[in-house]
C-alpha cells in the first residue's frame, strides 16, 4: 500500500516557532529582469521617466537602467510570506525599510529576516512577530532592508508565551537616515522628459494633491502581479480559501497602483528613497476603482547633486474623495481609504 | 490647514490651446525591451516570422530583431494622448503614417507633435486639432511619423474661433512614398519557416480574404496592452468613466488582434510600411468576438531586393462576416465594422 | 468585381493527408527571451530555484540560465498545431518526450514532425494520426524530442482508409533513456537557496505527496499563456467556437499549473528530464480550482554528478481530493481528476 506523506509541504512557522534572534534564509533567489519591467507597466499605469527609458536614466548618472524600485521590494518581500506571514492573521504594519541602492536587471535577490520581537496577545491564541527583513544582490551587497510585524497564530494554544520583547522601531526615518544610491545627479534634469515642471522647491508640507484617475481592479491582473513576486499567499489565488469566496488582493499591488497613479502628480518623484510606514487599511477585491493623493509631509536636501527629499503620505480609496479626507472626527481612517503609506522619494531641486 | 492643490495634475490642453505652428514635445521616453516583445505575444495571437524569431530576421538581411511595427507605433502614440487627446471627443483619422526603420530592443522613443491644422465645428463647442506627429530614437533619427485629427471640446465656448486651416493630407502614400529600411532582403526568404508559400505575385488587387478565426475579447487582456503603451486615456480603465458603465477598448487593440489574425492569410506580409488611413467605425467592449479580414486595394515592387509592397485594406468585425460586406447600399460601414485600416506592407517576390 | 479567395487561409490537414513517413516542417520559428520567462512566473506560482535565479544556475553548472523545461515544450508543441491538430477531435496522448538540454533566452526554436502510425477508426469518420516531433534550436541541435496521437476528422468519409500501422511506443522512457544534458551538477546543492531539504534519498516508491495549494482559474490569463506558445486553437480563444459557450482551456496550463504548485513538495526537483505519458482526463474551464498531488513512480541514479531521477505521477484535480484517489473501482478516473502526467525530474542526491 502507498504511502502519504504530509512532511514534504511547508505548513509554514506558528507563533511559537519564532525566537528573537532567529535568522530565516528564505527560499528561491530571485533573478530580475527586463520582462520584470515589461510586465510591471503593463500592470500599473507608470511613467515616471527614470524607470522607463535607458536614456533618461543615463542623463541623470545611472550606468545602469533601474526597475521601479516597489519591483525589488515586492520580490524581496514575497520570499518572506512562506516563512514570516503563511499562517498570519493580519499584516500589521511597516517601519524603517530602506532603498540602498537600485535594483537592475541582471541583479539576483535573496532575503533574509531576524526576528527582532515578540510579543503573545492576551487572548493567548496569537502573537505579533516583528522581522527584519534583508535583501541583498550577487554581490553580497543589501539592496533593500526593512522591518514589518505580523500577527501570527499560536499551533498550539498552550505553549507558554515567550518574554514580550517589541523592538523600538522609527516611526519615520529621518532624511539624514536615507541611503542615497550613489549616481543620482539631477543637476540636468530634463524635465520636459519627465513631463513634470515642478520641484522640490514647489512643493509645501501639508500640500495636498488628488491624483484624478482610477483603475477599475481586476482578478487576473493582481494574480498576475503577485504571481510575479512569488508571493505565494493563497487568498490572493484561491476562490476557495476564504468564507466570501472572493480573491482579496495583495497589499502591494494597491501600493504600486497608487503610486503609478501619483505619475498625475508629483511626476518628478522619480526614485523612492524609503518607505516609513504603512497600513493596509481595507481589504482591496476586483471590481473596486481605486483613486490615490499625496500629501507632502516633510522635506529635505540631500548631499547628491540637484537631488532633494519629499516625504510623501500616499493615499489610496476605494472611490474617489475630492475632500481627501484622511481620518473622521473619531480618529478612525475614513470610510473607502485602503491605504496608507508614508515614503521618501527623490526629487530635482 | 492644509492646502490643496489642484494645479499640479495634468488637465490636458483644450481646443483654444492649440494654434497651427505649436510644437509639443510630449512626455516620457520609453526604452523598448524584449518583454514588450513578450506581452505582445501573450495579447496578439501572432505568428509573423520575423518579429517571432531572431535567426529569420537574420536570414532576411537584419542584423537585429525587430520588434513588431504596432508596439512602435502604439508606444510613440501613447505619448501624445496626455496632451493632445487627454480631452477629445473623437478620434477622427489617420494619415501619412510612415515607418522610417524598425525598433530594435535597446531603442528609447519619444515624439513630439507639431499641429498642422485647427477648424473649430459650428457649434462652437468643439474643433477639430491636426497634428503631425515624430517619433524618434534614442540616435534622433526619425523612427515612425504620421498625422491624426481628434475633436477636443472647448474649454470656454466664448473662446474666439481660430482661423481655420485644414492640412492637405494624402488619401493614401503612394509606394513611391514609403520608406523602406535599410537592410531588407527576401532573395533568400524561407516560406516554410514562414508558413505561407503565397508571395507578391499571387496576390491580385480586388482579392479579399477572409481570417476565419475569432477571439473575444476581455477587460484585463486591453488593459494590459494599453497600459504597456503608456496610453492614459481613462475611458480604458476605469468603469466609472462613462456613464455604461464599460471601459471602451483601445482601438490600437483592435488593430493590433486584427493584424495579427490576418497571420491566417497573407502570413508573409512581414513588416508594415505605412498606415494610409484608419477609421476606429464603431466602439469595442469585452465580451465581444473580433474577425478580421483582408482586400488587396494596391501593389507595387521596391528597390529593395525580392521585396514587394501590398497596400490592403484590414477590417475587424464584430461577429464573422463570410459575405464581407464593408457598407451598405446606403454607403455607410455595414453593422459590425469595428475597423478600417488602410496600410502598406512589405512581402517577398 | 471583386474575387475572394478561400486558398489562403489554413486549413488544417486531415487524416487522409497524413502518410506514414510524411516529414511537416512547421511554421514560425520563436526566439526565446527573457520576457518569456518573466510571463511564466506571472501566469504560473512556480518558485523552482534553477529557472527562478541565474547565480543558482550557475552554482549547479549550468553557465547560462535555462527556462523552464515547459516553456521549450509548450513553444514547440504549439507549433504543430496549425498542421496537426486543427482538425482534432482529441489529444489522446504523449510518450516518449525527452528534453535534451536546457532552453535557454536567445535559442530559436523550429518544430518538425514525422508521421509514425495511422489508423482509422471503424466508424469511418475519423482516424488517430501518431506523429514524433521534434525541436531543434539555432545550430540544428535537438532540445526537445515526443510522439502523440491525436484523433483527426476525415474530410471525406469514402475516402478509403490507410493500411493501419501503429507505432510501438514505450510506456515509459527508463532512466538510462534519459538525456542528461552536459552540465548539471548537484555536488555544491544550495538547498536552503531552494527552499527545501529533502533529497533523492528521501523520496520512496509509492509515496504519495498532496501539494495543498490550489489557484482558481480565469479566461485571460490562460489565453495569454497559449497565445505565448503561439498555439492557435479556436477553441482556447473564442467563446463561439463550442455550442457551450465556454473557452476549452489549454491542457499545457494546466501541466504548468500542476507543475509550478509541486513546487510544495519535491522542490528540488529542479529539472525535467523527460515526459512519459500524458492523459488530459476531463476539460478545464475558467473558475475552477486547481489542485495537484504527486507520486513518486520509481527513482534511479545518473552518471551527471550529485543528480538523481525521479519518476513521478502529477495528478491536477478540480477541487482538493485529499484521499488522492485516482480511479474508482471501475478502472475509471475518479470524478475530478483532470490531468494524469508521469515524467521524470532531476533532483540533487
Amino acid at each position: 500500500m502507498s504511502k502519504t506523506t504530509t512532511g514534504k509541504t511547508n505548513a509554514g512557522n506558528s507563533f511559537e516557532d519564532f525566537t528573537v534572534g532567529r535568522v530565516i534564509e528564505h527560499a528561491t533567489p530571485r533573478t530580475i529582469t527586463e520582462g520584470d519591467r515589461a510586465l510591471y507597466r503593463a500592470l500599473y499605469p507608470t511613467r515616471f521617466a527614470l524607470p522607463s527609458s535607458a536614456e533618461f536614466a543615463h542623463s541623470v548618472g545611472l550606468e545602469q537602467h533601474p526597475v521601479e524600485e516597489l519591483i525589488g521590494f515586492h520580490i524581496a518581500f514575497g520570499k518572506t510570506v512562506p516563512d514570516v506571514s503563511l499562517n498570519a492573521v493580519a499584516n500589521l504594519g511597516y517601519a524603517e525599510c530602506r532603498f540602498h541602492q537600485p535594483v537592475v536587471p541582471g541583479d539576483t535577490l535573496r532575503t533574509k529576516s531576524e526576528v527582532i520581537g515578540l510579543k503573545q496577545n492576551s487572548n493567548g491564541k496569537t502573537g505579533v512577530v516583528y522581522v527584519r527583513s534583508t535583501a541583498t544582490n550577487q554581490r553580497g551587497e543589501v539592496a533593500i532592508d526593512w522591518c514589518r510585524w505580523v500577527m501570527v497564530n499560536k499551533r498550539d494554544e498552550d505553549a507558554p508565551a515567550p518574554e514580550p520583547f517589541v523592538p523600538d522601531l522609527k516611526p519615520a526615518l529621518a532624511a539624514t537616515d536615507l541611503k542615497i544610491p550613489a549616481g543620482p545627479d539631477f543637476t540636468a534634469y530634463d524635465e520636459v522628459a519627465a513631463g513634470e515642471k515642478h520641484r522640490f522647491g514647489d512643493y509645501e508640507v501639508g500640500e495636498k494633491i488628488d491624483h484624478v484617475d482610477g483603475v477599475t481592479l481586476t482578478d487576473p491582473e493582481h494574480m498576475l502581479a503577485t504571481r510575479l513576486w512569488q508571493n505565494t499567499a493563497k487568498v490572493h489565488f484561491n476562490t476557495q480559501a476564504r468564507p466570501d469566496g472572493n480573491r482579496l488582493i495583495y497589499g502591494g499591488h494597491v501600493i504600486s497602483m497608487a503610486r503609478a497613479l501619483s505619475f498625475n502628480g508629483p511626476a518628478n518623484a522619480q526614485l523612492i528613497a524609503a518607505i516609513n510606514a504603512g497600513a493596509h487599511v481595507a481589504p482591496a477585491y476586483a471590481d473596486r476603482t481605486i483613486y490615490a493623493r499625496s500629501e507632502v509631509l516633510d522635506k529635505a536636501e540631500t548631499d547628491a547633486p540637484g537631488v532633494g527629499a519629499l516625504r510623501l503620505r500616499l493615499v489610496a480609496t476605494r472611490g474617489r474623495d475630492e475632500s481627501m479626507t484622511l481620518r473622521g472626527e473619531d480618529g478612525k481612517y475614513a470610510d473607502g481609504v485602503l491605504l496608507d503609506l508614508d515614503y521618501w522619494v527623490l526629487i530635482p531641486i
